[in-house]
């Protein structure tokens, strides 16, 4: 039989001879099959694999789940370093699960500097990425939403690689069965988690009565709207490039009659890559916002001012100014 | 109360004065509705009207249909030119609906010939476009299909304007009920209508339970595609001009090395709009025939062959063929 595990690292080149890696490890089925995974391929490419635990400190079971994960890596020979946070604590009007993530990526880059890895692990696979489709087209997203997540990307200098992104859940649950090999429930419940379980054990199968193709549709769907993506990104970084026109630790300066005539997926793009770069994250940045710094642009008088959350974007003659307030 | 119809005429810029129009009228709520709309704004603009009316010859009502018809363009001293046709005798293999849809364009352009009339308006709308998303999400579609249909379009030298792309279904009825205009039930039962009813009345109410505002966002999901899909395709166009080595009456020759070195959405864009210009259209073309037509360029070997549906595909030293077997 193929092994998907292996074909996604050579499809995406995710490895080189001798990487060295984070592993992310919950414990639940999904990290335990990577770990696993990984350890078969362990000496093959000379891997040198250390996992991290976070304790998000919400659930009961979690300190279990933290020993579990641990006595795993000590019977494998890994290094295993985990943290604890009350993620309660850090609650503040997001989502949990938004203040759980960042608290997690937290503890990876932390993780990340200690022991002078760039290279993160994450055991996201092909039904979460089709389930994160769905979540973003129901909640309002564009292109670059729509793709999922990626095999592999970027977070703030870390390469994060998704070694299962072209694997079945069922795949996973299937093999951990047959060596028999044990794993924690995951009992999450998550705001994020509870939406989530929604569209696997609602939406999905209703969705498969209309085609039972449509997991597989959207798998594609994001991959190739990836590619449109890359394109897009490219080029409007390239014009982001060449538009600014000096930046101060206030914000970024970028040449007014050049952001005019870009075309209108360009501008959108040049924008959000402008607002990045000022405020660090697009967060909280909506398309009708977009539309209002279009609008600033081509039809509002010289020194109108939007103000949108954390961001000010200022119409000077010759210059679009977009700071932090 | 905004007039949500000549926003849209607005926005998109659908209509210049004295303009020349082909309306597709079908008797039913929708047609009838815009019908009246044009009516209201005639003088103003100082229209010209044709309505056109396809008899598909599939249901019983479908002549009495005819009559109401032609009965309302006399009414309102409009010419109206109409054609039946036993859509059924002309079904071969594909779906009726797709079989329907080339007889009805087809007519169309009979029309636009005889009457020297170069614009067609259709009544599809706004519940019609999120439908329509959604439809092409459940088969498997990219970033072109996800856009839906557009305000503004071309087929084969006609102009196509969909002034109430904006209009929600709810208004058009409740509009017709209020000025007690009547208007024919349909009652179709084409495969494609059977589909969208279900897509309608079932999946659009099941995915409000998720989020209230899914149809809103996937109308904007789409016009927002559309911007990134008509920079990708002007690109992509340009590339496939500037590859095109010639042109014979049996297919279409590009520069290989050129498109070895294009951006995959690019490249994805360039095939086709190549197979396109060869075949007169994309009908049967999927997305694994384009990876296949893909890694003939890459990586197969000179002289080696792709056969697709209605479609050849060679690879010479210096150049791809495309043509017709």
């Amino acid at each position: 039989m193929l092994d998907t595990f292996k074909n996604t690292i050579n499809n995406y080149a995710l490895l080189k001879r001798k990487d060295r890696l984070i592993l992310g490890i919950s414990g639940g089925p999904d990290s335990i099959y990577m770990l696993h995974k990984f350890l078969e391929i362990k000496e093959e490419h000379k891997l040198n694999l250390v996992c991290a635990h976070f304790n998000h400190g919400l659930r009961p079971e979690a300190d279990d789940e933290e020993k579990f994960v641990k006595k795993i890596c000590k019977d494998n020979g890994l290094k295993c370093i985990s943290e604890k946070k009350n993620v309660a604590e850090f609650f503040q009007g997001d989502s949990l699960e938004q203040t759980a993530r960042l608290l997690r990526y937290d503890f990876f880059l932390k993780v990340s500097r200690q022991e002078k890895i760039k290279k993160l692990a994450l055991a996201h696979h092909k039904d979460d990425l089709v389930e994160t489709v769905l979540i973003r087209m129901l909640r309002g997203s564009g292109l670059r939403g729509l793709r999922g997540f990626l095999p592999l990307s970027k977070y703030k200098g870390l390469t994060v690689i998704r070694p299962l992104i072209e694997t079945n859940k069922k795949d996973i649950v299937d093999w951990l069965k047959k060596q028999k090999i044990s794993y924690c429930i995951d009992k999450s419940n998550l705001e994020d988690k509870f939406l989530r379980n929604k569209v696997r054990l609602k939406l999905l199968p209703f969705l498969k009565e209309f085609n039972p193709n449509v997991a597989e549709n959207l798998y594609n769907l994001a991959a190739n709207l990836s590619l449109d993506y890359d394109f897009i990104y490219k080029v409007s970084l390239d014009n982001f490039n060449s538009l600014k026109r000096g930046e101060t630790k206030k914000g970024i300066k970028l040449d007014l009659e050049g952001l005019k005539i870009l075309p209108p997926a360009i501008l959108n793009n040049v924008l959000r890559i402008a607002i990045e770069e000022t405020k660090g994250n697009v967060r909280r940045l909506e398309s009708r916002h977009l539309k209002e710094i279009i609008d600033l642009i081509m039809y509002r008088p010289t020194a109108s001012i939007v103000h949108l959350p954390d961001l000010l974007v200022k119409k000077e003659p010759d210059f679009l100014i977009i700071s932090i307030p």
